[in-house]
């Protein structure tokens, strides 16, 4: 990649694990020591969702003081960040339209969710998404797919998100069904992305993230290890979901969660059960008495 | 309206006639001179389309030399504006959403279209549209509607502005085909004008500016009076279009050209062929062996 002299250009493993906040922290204070001090213009995320969140968390970080950890949550961050650009070169995250950067901590996988975590400008090109390797485009696609089901069968929908959502999965459903190109799945991406920040995600994104924390599952695989077991919840979908998988091939691993010890499964379940929004927007307010720690673990078994 | 001592409010008379570079000239030389050439923290535009587009076209030209009429074109503004923040009275232009601010200048009206003439935040409340009167709804929703037909059947049209139009078309058509309600209204509004910021009108605005021009009609009513002719063009959207006029008992004009003499028509002519990017959008690029000035006139003799 060519570059000015003052750019820096980073590589980030996205593919090997989620991000950390610790990494963040740690790129925040060698970038920071090797400028100086001196702010950037601009950081640039080109990438998937990991290295999307990367990039906005990072331009939060650069003004903000302390870790990443601490603004795990919503609407937490006090300063605006640096200006940023996003360029997904993998559909379906919709991190390009977000106002979500999820982070992994030591115990909790947990979004930075702010105004100031939005990019400021992004760029879809369809051109930079030709080459994804036919799995990582299903589970990144499903992830959009998966979101976008959540976000309509939601309490905390309104009709920008519906409106928005319901194009997304149109698109999605044309892709992974019919014969939808990559324009299709990069606009999904994009509206999808859209309908969840005005709107809330739901009972799969609860479960995947205990997936993400203990298996090291990648986002987008994680989904769908945990929305095909999820009938009860979003039943046509899940049957729709079996035929694209069909369709693409992809086969799904079984009993993923036989290898984890007790407080293996004590950590998905206390993760599960912290992601309070998603699940009130899934199963209203008295959510805890459906889902309760031995109804969460009985879905995890199913996996 | 409550507000600090430091907060000037201004009080446009959109309803009169559409806003004009001189207008905003003033506006800008007014306020500045009135808080003594510091520039405020933030614009904020409360109304409909006309009063969003004065709110757009102030925040750039209190950061940008010179009158409003040189900035009228694609891409001319070198400083960003005012942080602006819009909210929508009425629904229908998407001006909420566009890169657009129309002004009437002394021989066209035409758009300042920037990035920096979009607003930096919006806030969608479907119960500030509700005592719209009746007409007014419908015109102003019917500038949706026809842009988005616009929009779609045009060649410069992509996957996310064809994302956007179709939802809000589908959304339009609930609401004045059938029981469709104001956040469905205000959402079409919305997508409407992000998919005109991804694509571009056509041969209906093309034609109803220089409506506005010498009539002095407003936007969405100018539309109105043009679409109704187009069949040519824009088909079943036109059966459809009149539908809507007889489910809410509205009666355009007929014979509006008649009182026009041969100047105002020629300027008329003349305005609509200063319409490049709509007509090339609609016609390819041959436009102007399709609409010559005397196809021209015999569309406008037919309003």
């Amino acid at each position: 990649m060519k570059h000015a002299s003052e750019d820096m250009v980073e590589w980030f493993p996205a593919s090997v694990k989620e991000p950390s906040t610790l990494q963040i922290d740690n790129l925040r204070d060698k970038f920071m020591q090797a400028r100086d001090h001196k702010l950037p213009k601009a950081i640039v995320g080109i990438g998937g969702g990991s290295t999307m969140d990367v990039a906005k968390a990072l331009s939060v970080m650069m003004c903000n003081e302390g870790s990443a950890s601490q603004y795990q949550g919503w609407d937490l961050v006090p300063n605006p960040g640096i200006y940023k650009i996003g360029i997904p070169t993998v559909a379906g995250s919709g991190a390009e339209a977000s106002r979500t950067a999820v982070l992994m901590g030591k115990e909790r996988k947990f979004g930075i969710n702010s105004d100031h975590s939005m990019f400021d400008a992004i760029i879809l090109d369809s051109s930079l998404i030709k080459n994804v390797p036919i799995a990582q485009r299903f589970y990144s696609g499903m992830d959009c797919y998966i979101h976008c089901v959540e976000s309509l069968q939601g309490t905390m929908i309104n009709e920008l998100a519906k409106g928005n959502a319901s194009k997304a999965l149109e698109l999605c459903e044309k892709v992974f069904l019919s014969d939808g190109d990559d324009d299709m799945l990069l606009t999904a991406s994009y509206m999808g992305g859209v309908s969840i920040v005005n709107s809330e995600v739901g009972v799969c994104h609860a479960l995947s993230y205990g997936l993400s924390l203990e298996l090291g599952y990648r986002h987008g695989f994680a989904n769908c290890v945990a929305f095909n077991v999820l009938d009860e919840y979003y039943g046509p979908w899940v049957d729709r979901f079996r035929e694209m998988l069909k369709i693409h091939k992809i086969e799904l691993p079984k009993n993923v969660c036989r290898s984890l010890d007790e407080a293996a499964m004590q950590r998905m379940v206390n993760m599960t059960l912290k992601m309070e929004r998603p699940l009130t927007n899934a199963l209203g307010e008295n959510w805890k008495d459906k889902m309760t720690p031995n109804k969460i673990v009985s879905l995890y078994e199913r996996m």
